[in-house]
């Protein structure tokens, strides 16, 4: 297959370079600097050293690596670029807008099938493409209604390819609403903590491995995560409104020291964290 | 040196294999349930069979790795019990409250010092000791004010030499503060989301590295952490309450579609969590 892969990051570089382990396929990159692309050529991650127009209509595949505002542009500038029959996907961490937009932009010769890999780092950029975040972790697509089902399976196949351990099809708005919850608020979380330390404490000297675990998404995206938040407002302000009930209940038993409450949270807690690993 | 470590849980249990791997020390335990001690003794982590009632009395250093209330108690009835110039130390998570009382109830010819390794397992019982947990940790030690310097350099040079990377000097009011930030509102946290999760959701397929890490200490010791929680009750709402804080500007500039204002929050977070690797 032709893969071409736009936006050679953190994320689009780690596709190039499993991709291409593979063997079985030709990849091709596009990206907006010219240097992370000549990166990309010297890591032997792409086949092209500059940018090429051309590569675009000739794809079998093509992976948006981009932001989700940015997969609607290219899709809106490009709906024309496409070769007959090519597949399209792409990595954004929210799906309902992303579906509800590309549905309308594209010709019906192509088949735009909306894709999270549930993958990433705090890292910024190709110097730290890793095709190692992939293995083992989970993979979403959410089908649009007129998605072709041997393009699906096309895509499906390709990224248990390259070391992902489930693909799983969901709606848009499942996706959104679950994702909020696993993804965004955690990512709230994290900034909201090491945020809410006041200065002056030997905060260093206190931490251990849960303080390093939950805070270190905190090292955050600032432009990535602010578009993710603001197109998925309401399942997170809805799932930050669930999580605080829950603070709310720990704190209260701890301010009424109801010690059997607060324990009864901590099992529901535990049994609910058991089943997750399950 | 002859060390006794008074309970054999995970934490006791991990201290007799690091002080066992020594060479330098003769370990015994004691500890309220037989299974425990025979395991223990199995193990090769301790010398003794059985609960010597002789052992304590000829300890030059006991280690208290019982729950926080325990240690108090076992202080009281065992006030009289320590060899005169025996150095104890304990490994309670909350340290003002062991401090005001310990001072009061030993008598002037033993030497307590409170102490808090920041090593920890999310499971319990001997079966999961395990000296590797020390491995480049913090310790704290919250001195009371009759320590005598020769012994508290003991029980820092015993840390260092069971493989924690730094022992720090701080006060309890110190420890509590910052402890209830960088420990116990992470656990209230994992606690309240994975709780917050609403059933029915196809959770397990949405889940990668940040929910996993942010939620691992879910898994929680319920009595302990109560327990825990109760004890530092003023200093765990206080933390909770500048994390809602926190959180609520992040709801607020998601809900007014201010992205600037979120953006600066991230960076802001992002800064500060780089410089906790420092």
């Amino acid at each position: 297959m032709k893969i071409v892969i736009v936006g050679l990051g953190v994320i689009g570089g780690s596709f190039a370079m499993a991709l291409q382990k593979t063997g079985a396929h030709e990849v091709f990159g596009i990206d907006s600097n010219d240097e992370t692309l000549a990166k990309a050529y010297s890591l032997g991650l792409i086949k092209n050293t500059g940018n090429d127009p051309g590569s675009l209509g000739s794809a079998d595949i093509v992976i948006l690596c981009v932001y989700p505002k940015a997969v609607i542009d290219f899709l809106r500038v490009h709906r024309n670029d496409f070769k007959p029959g090519c597949v399209i996907t792409d990595v954004a961490g929210i799906k309902r807008a992303i579906a509800e937009h590309a549905g309308r932009l594209l010709p019906d010769n192509v088949d735009f099938i909306p894709g999270h890999p549930i993958a990433g780092r705090e890292k910024m950029g190709i110097t730290y493409a890793s095709d190692a975040v992939f293995k083992g972790a989970n993979y979403l697509l959410t089908p649009l209604p007129g998605n072709r089902e041997p393009n699906i399976a096309l895509i499906e196949t390709l990224a248990l390819e390259i070391g992902f351990r489930r693909v799983s099809r969901i709606s848009p708005e499942a996706h959104d609403e679950i994702i909020a919850h696993t993804s965004q608020l955690p990512h709230a979380m994290a900034v909201a903590l090491i945020n809410s330390n006041r200065d002056g404490r030997a905060t260093g000297l206190c931490i251990g491995d849960s303080y390093r675990d939950l805070t270190r998404v905190a090292k955050i995206n600032a432009v990535l995560w602010s578009e993710l938040f603001m197109s998925n407002s309401e399942c997170l302000l809805s799932a930050v409104e669930d999580f605080k009930a829950q603070l709310d209940l720990i704190a209260d038993a701890v301010r009424a020291g109801d010690a059997p409450a607060l324990e009864q949270l901590f099992r529901r807690a535990a049994a609910r964290r058991e089943q997750l690993d399950e």
